[in-house]
């Protein structure tokens, strides 16, 4: 994303890998449109758009609670939207700048929580990763991406499994072209392949974001990666949860509070414009899932590398 | 499929359900083509395809060796296929009434083993299928969808999951249509929900076709099928393999010893004809995976439900 300090530029997510187009945002109705249609996606982006929405309301006169509660409702499941959005409500001084703080501090949380969660991984290590939670999911560098990169950083020789993340297709799409971009060794697969890849032993851990922790531990992140979760603990290998400490949200209590979007069946039924399914056919497309916080090995955060019991840890989390 | 005594008209499975096209096979090769493209998919159909190919090719005055070995090399996982082209070399009379023969008892298989299937569902249940096990799949009538039809035909209320199993989206394009067609309560999901709605207690069982049965009870299946069965093991329920006696192969002696058919990386990432995928991306794509013995509840054969231990309850088949 780019911020010419009056015009929030997005790159059109839903386009990529074949087009790189700007989608411009002058105003905070089309931040949280293009949040809505996915132009722009992935908890820690959303947020860090919110807020120059908010700064955008704030600099037209318009008014703050109406752009707040249009952003806040744009998409329900991520938590960083409401924080975001929350903390410009709570500034008092130049909403630019502290939307432009919020973009770097995500950034800078990012390559700290990158930093903490290279040290899991082996001197060589295959990863594999699910949806996109890279630079396009955030202000910059990603957060399971981010871990990535920083492995690589360090020196170690990390390949990456992405499998393709239906029905957006963000793995396929977003991740391969990031990753590739950054020379990682990368390799595609469909969603339903992770499971004979892992009776292979084909994975040393699995690293996904997450788009709200509760204070329990529970995480939901795209849908497909409780699936994920359940794979990894039946054949050992560690799961782990990448987001900044922005993505924990104290007040829900778990996982069942966690409100899970439910999207069109248009997206699950037509695909880059060709049909693919029986007209009429009823459909289910929940965005996202839940992975209870017994699946999850360890979370990743800005803060540091958080263990069970999660309860206890995010507490002290947030004490500090 | 269609036989006229002299050509083999196949319904082509990569068009539906946008299109109803119908492809005619007038020997061995044209058969052996249209399996290896799966214009005809299923290891039933395949299998039975297969033999109106070596009828066409004992017509024709063909070689018949050179008809098996082109036929037995067209896909490799699947055993009917094999099992099919080597019952027509043993026959010494006529090969299109042998042929003719195999489809017919492949429809009562079915009918047969949906019967025995039936009686393992609860008077309403929902049931998670992966792929297509279909009329489709099959000669006709279909082995996890047989099950669904029967069940459905004695009077239960059944509704049905289908996962859209990707790359080729059977599950969206084929057995979507024919449970449609069957005024059948179907709803469809991508592969990657199926766990959440195993967590939240929405299927009563899991039945899936087979491509190869080992003599130890380990089943090659469609891509994603063993991640629905270390699902359905994680949420306590039962995983049905429907498939018919010609589908286990007592020389094989367990899932290690089957070859699973590695397709091509275009197939992920091209979707009618839209690239998905950054170009240059590195893919895998096996076609089957295989699930162990010990993750199934029941084989439902033509000759009645196995039970654990398997390698007991097969050579007992192969016995009588």
């Amino acid at each position: 994303m780019r911020w010419n300090g009056r015009v929030l530029s997005l790159l059109d997510q839903r386009l990529l890998p074949r087009e790189e187009t700007w989608v411009d945002c002058h105003n905070a109705s089309e931040v949280a449109d293009a949040i809505r249609t996915m132009v722009v996606r992935g908890a820690p982006a959303i947020g860090v758009s919110a807020a120059f929405g908010m700064a955008m309301a704030a600099t037209r006169g318009d008014d703050l609670q109406q752009a707040a509660d249009e952003l806040k409702g744009a998409r329900p499941t991520a938590v960083n939207l409401a924080w975001a959005v929350d903390r410009m409500l709570r500034t008092s001084g130049d909403l630019a700048a502290e939307a432009e703080r919020m973009f770097n501090e995500d950034v800078a949380a990012n390559m700290r929580l990158g930093r903490y969660g290279a040290e899991l991984l082996g001197e060589r290590a295959t990863v594999l990763t699910h949806c996109n939670a890279g630079a396009l999911a955030t202000a910059g560098y990603g957060t399971a991406l981010g871990v990535i990169r920083a492995a690589v950083e360090s020196g170690k020789r990390i390949s990456v499994f992405a499998d393709e993340t239906r029905p957006y297709l963000q793995g396929a799409r977003l991740t391969a072209w990031e990753l590739q971009r950054d020379n990682i060794e990368t390799t595609l697969i469909t969603d339903n392949m992770s499971g004979h890849f892992f009776k292979q032993g084909a994975f040393d851990a699995v690293i996904v974001g997450a788009d709200r922790i509760a204070a329990n531990g529970d995480a939901a992140n795209k849908i497909g990666t409780y699936t994920l979760a359940v794979l990894a603990h039946a054949h050992d290998v560690p799961f782990y949860i990448a987001a900044p400490v922005s993505t924990i949200d104290p007040a829900t209590p778990n996982g069942d509070a966690i409100p899970i979007e439910e999207r069109s069946a248009q997206e699950v039924t037509d695909f880059f414009g060709a049909r693919v399914a029986p007209e009429g056919i009823q459909v289910r497309h929940p965005a996202f899932d839940v992975t209870p916080a017994r699946l999850i090995t360890a979370i990743i955060t800005d803060k540091g590398v958080l263990r069970p019991p999660y309860e206890e840890a995010i507490r002290n989390v947030f004490k500090t």
